[in-house]
């Protein structure tokens, strides 16, 4: 390993180096005790690393006791995301790829990076020529479209819509119209707790066509996948949704 | 389990039903020989079924075989997607459901009903009532989207873009735009033998500050991932992509 000392070069000729480091893109369980979600191959190579950045320590220190992993947990460094100073996790990931370490970013449920931070780290490991490899795990938005029936050729993730009623219909709508016009499937997420009132009201919202999906608690004991033309929805039994994730659908 | 006999409130009271079928969404992989990543509670699974949709049955008993299902293939159907004529393999859901048989949905690569046929059959099972059950696997659209380092709390898949160079350009400026005005991941595909052209044309058209990312062979042994400002391209060194599948982003 052979690092230039001009922090200026660093920034503009990124490989101009050769670090050693690789930095493995983690993910993990989104539902509770769902470990069988992770690949082995994953896990074998969460062993082998020292050094996680990750969205909270904390349970990125449940996931790495849950996974398995041999190594002592004093010996193992996590650094948090501060979405207040991102600089903070930054620096710790450019002061260990001097030394050459893999290292590991972890999301707080899922895949890094998507609908969830560590899309930054990702960046600058680019930036820096530093090799990136993802792993695979699972994804609460791509295992809720797979499940819909809705067109998976052609989609959007919107994460949160507004989260009050009269803003929240009208957000719905413009999906729908969207979904209709473009043949695309419109995804969205929302606190667990509201999850009860996204249903209602896009129920109320949607044309009684228009094609609903609700996809609660992917690979959890509670995992329930509903997705129907709207006006099908009470035949499907009044259903009560669990303050549980959940994945929205439009399509 | 309990049948009714009457088609027509078979298909408005899905739920009316009580079938003992699952429709089981199996991940495939995505690269040669990267059977690791899928995890073995879905090796555990693919083991326990008998009859298979899938995209192309030679590939569906390929994979079968190499996952090591202990029964004899000739013991097992397969039922081909036929985007011709989509009612066969949904005459052949409708007549399994009627013996309770659970169902597996496998694509050609990656995840079903994404980027991929069998998002019909997933709609078809929603309609009568029979549980869906998406397992985790690779998916080359989220891995690229992840290792991409860009906006992954909102982004948009197109699917493939027009082939020829100056629609090409066209298409990916519109891209650009929609990336750059919504804070927008935009993603899409396009087939091995034009990943090269892609790229030039990529970097021909788009503003030298627009990050453009290219993800190809993941999960592959020639698994190859770059996402940089189209300024920095040039440094990252003359790439020569293969012919493998590849996936672009625009961020």
């Amino acid at each position: 390993m052979w690092l230039k000392s001009d922090p200026q070069s660093e920034l503009l000729f990124p490989y101009f180096y050769a670090t050693m480091s690789t930095l493995y893109l983690i993910p993990v369980p989104i539902a509770d005790d769902a470990l069988q979600t992770i690949p082995p191959y994953v896990r074998a190579i969460v062993e082998q690393l020292d050094f996680f950045i990750a969205e909270r320590a904390k349970t990125a220190r449940h996931f790495l006791k849950a996974s398995g992993t041999s190594r002592p947990l004093q010996e193992i460094t996590v650094v948090e995301i501060d979405e207040r100073d991102p600089q903070y996790a930054r620096e710790a990931f450019l002061q260990t790829i001097k030394s050459g370490r893999d290292i590991g970013l972890l999301s707080e449920a899922g895949c890094p990076g998507v609908a969830d931070p560590g899309a930054d780290i990702v960046a600058l490991a680019h930036e820096r020529g530093v090799p990136v490899r993802p792993l695979v795990g699972p994804s609460s938005l791509l295992l809720a479209l797979m499940a819909s029936g809705m067109n998976g050729q052609s989609f959007v993730f919107h994460g949160y819509l507004p989260p009050k009623r009269p803003e929240l219909a009208r957000a719905l709508r413009q999906l729908e119209q969207q979904a209709s016009r473009q043949k695309q499937t419109q995804i969205f997420i929302e606190t667990p707790y509201r999850s009860q009132m996204v249903l209602e009201v896009a129920l109320e919202a949607l044309q009684p066509q228009t094609r609903f999906g609700v996809a609660q608690d992917i690979t959890g004991a509670q995992e329930w996948i509903c997705s129907l033309p709207v006006r099908d929805w009470p035949k499907a039994g009044k259903k009560v949704l669990e303050k549980l994730p959940a994945v929205f659908l439009i399509g």
